[in-house]
């Protein structure tokens, strides 16, 4: 009748640092309980990664206890107990008279949580950017003594250093990614119909590598082939490959709900003048940007170095150099472009993208998921750093 | 150097009649600009599937203009020129300076717009429950002459009723979800990797089915496995699958963005006097609910025709017996459950979705995804509907 615990991607001790390090900076923010709303932080704090997010949920962090407490929809009360590393007395399901219910839903669970664990009158923290204008509305007013703080990114801030625990799966994620890339040099080949090659890719991203499989989430694909590599975010068309067509791809593994990112560009045939030259151009870019990553240089050092190198080969680029990286893709906290001031330490990951969409109907992809090491770079991902020439 | 059209999946006239529809809607509450942010309504109302929705892009549609204008990030523009049914002058891309800005996002870009529209003294529709705080605080600060009007799921109850174009898509979807649902019979095995079987069922999703693709999104996929049986919404495990296993699978297959849910239960071996009762219970029960399914129908007289068949065989479910279906899997709008009164009327579409999680580690799932006719019910998925004993 009761649900056991399933295997867990890491030790309970490293939830708890990771929990020390958020109470830590909640002793700064003057609050006593945090409610983490985001899918990507409840991962990070609870092993979590079932995709029940589309209801509300929270999870109530607070200084008075050592475990979080979740508050879910009732149904998916069992996967919390499951996959998380707390124990069962701290997951509350919620009743389903709350879905669908136009006057009630489980932010009202949560905030009756709050209330019982003698929060209402304190400081609570809130992840405002990312919630509802009607759930913020809703916290404010029943919580009308109690001071809410916008705790936007505080977490996702945490997320941004990582453990050594985290880095293994992370590279393991990568390894999958680099796996995927090879298949789809497999595959793409003219006349085969991109959903087909689709197929193939995204099993490669499902059953993993080194035996182990890529796990827990749908993976993030994009595939752009002409006259689409000018815009980074189509999945896939109807269309078939053509001798002539270029297809830029985005890929990543996934373990745990940590992504590693790569793009390559392939081609079917030999590439213009202007392909090569801005893949020679972007490759020296890459290996710059790489080049002045280390503790103390900051995220606009990184994409300066690239841009600099680009724009000595007469390219530009508009868009910003990658981002922090980790659970569920993008981390909005730290951005690789110029002005960013963020200084790199140890073990912070980020997705090195360096896609560049010149034209309506032009564009090259190139990216690398890398970690800074306590001396310089450690890139994850290691798929050939080519233009894939297909026939 | 420009990017053509691509294939559309519905003619120019089947947009011009969801707008139409639009526009009554925004007459009758007296607004003049209506700004479209959910994905989901962005697609239905232009053909744009590309996943852009992570930074802030808005639909403007006007009741002065025949055709709404799509304001995205510039990178994303080309794929909406190619993917949409409007001329290249109704896209207008943001610049990448609006990317990871604290002070400005692409919601001043959608602003800016309004105001050069002539729209910023007039009614201004938005969707507000699906916006975030901070969004709407800055619609309101900088629109200060505006009425401001909250039109969430206005466009999202005009979906609800389907054309036959959609219904079509619909058919097609299904059929890829019957197709997943066989692929999953042949490939679940004892010894099996979770993986492996999800990477095949992925792939047939992907494929299609009668030539058809699963197209520009990828599939919606719950494999819950014993001991996650009493759980729904679990991607899959690192595990494999034993002798004795049972295994609850929801997918649904994916054409032009609209689905079709289907889940069915799977068992390696025989099933258990309660699950097999079980079973036999809910098949009566989904039998009882199509069969109240006509014109004038509500959604609570179908919910409550299952509610009363599975009671008289000795069950309880406690959550709704689905929810309207079609573009980006859930419409939420109406849901069958007691209380519901929505009226069934022809071309409306449902996830009749039976799973039933009655212990932590134990649930059952069925459903079927179905079209109210002009006299009664099409069951659009159409897998055997059986507990599959597999071995």
């Amino acid at each position: 009748m009761t649900i056991s615990k399933g295997p867990q991607a890491f030790p309970r001790t490293e939830y708890e640092r990771r929990l020390a390090a958020v109470k830590s900076e909640m002793g700064k923010r003057d609050i006593e309980a945090l409610i983490v709303s985001d899918a990507s932080n409840i991962t990070y704090l609870t092993g979590y990664t079932a995709n029940s997010g589309y209801v509300p949920q929270g999870l109530v962090v607070s200084l008075d206890e050592e475990e979080p407490t979740f508050i879910l929809r009732r149904q998916d009360a069992p996967a919390a107990i499951h996959q998380t590393f707390m124990q069962r007395s701290k997951i509350i399901g919620y009743p389903e008279a709350l879905i669908g219910n136009p006057d009630k839903d489980g932010y009202d669970a949560v905030i009756d949580c709050l209330s019982d664990m003698g929060s209402a009158t304190r400081g609570i923290g809130l992840e405002l950017r990312g919630m509802s204008a009607e759930a913020a509305e809703k916290f404010k007013a029943r919580l009308p003594n109690a001071r809410i703080v916008d705790c936007t990114n505080a977490v996702t801030w945490i997320r941004l250093v990582k453990s050594d625990l985290e880095i293994s799966v992370m590279r393991e994620a990568a390894s999958i990614s680099d796996a995927a890339i090879m298949r789809a040099a497999e595959v793409i080949r003219p006349g085969v119909r991109e959903a087909d090659a689709i197929a193939e890719i995204m099993g490669t991203l499902v059953r993993g590598a080194n035996g182990k499989p890529g796990t827990t989430r749908v993976p993030n694909i994009s595939l752009c082939s002409s006259p689409r590599t000018g815009t980074p975010h189509i999945s896939w068309s109807e269309d078939v490959f053509r001798d002539g067509s270029q297809i830029n791809l985005e890929l990543g593994g996934m373990r745990h709900g940590y992504c590693a990112g790569i793009m390559r560009t392939f081609l079917i045939g030999a590439p213009s003048d202007r392909l090569r030259r801005l893949h020679e151009a972007e490759i020296a870019g890459l290996e710059a940007a790489l080049g002045v990553v280390r503790p103390g240089s900051t995220c606009s050092d990184v994409a300066n170095a690239f841009y600099r190198v680009i724009e000595k080969h007469g390219f530009k680029k508009d868009s910003r150099c990658g981002y922090a990286h980790g659970i569920g893709w993008l981390e909005p906290t730290a951005s690789l472009k110029d002005g960013d001031m963020t200084e790199l330490k140890p073990n912070m990951t980020f997705h090195l993208m360096l896609g560049n969409w010149m034209d309506e109907d032009f564009g090259y992809v190139l990216s690398e998921t890398f970690r800074v090491t306590g001396s310089g770079v450690e890139v994850l991902t290691s798929a050939p750093r080519k233009l894939f020439e297909l026939s």
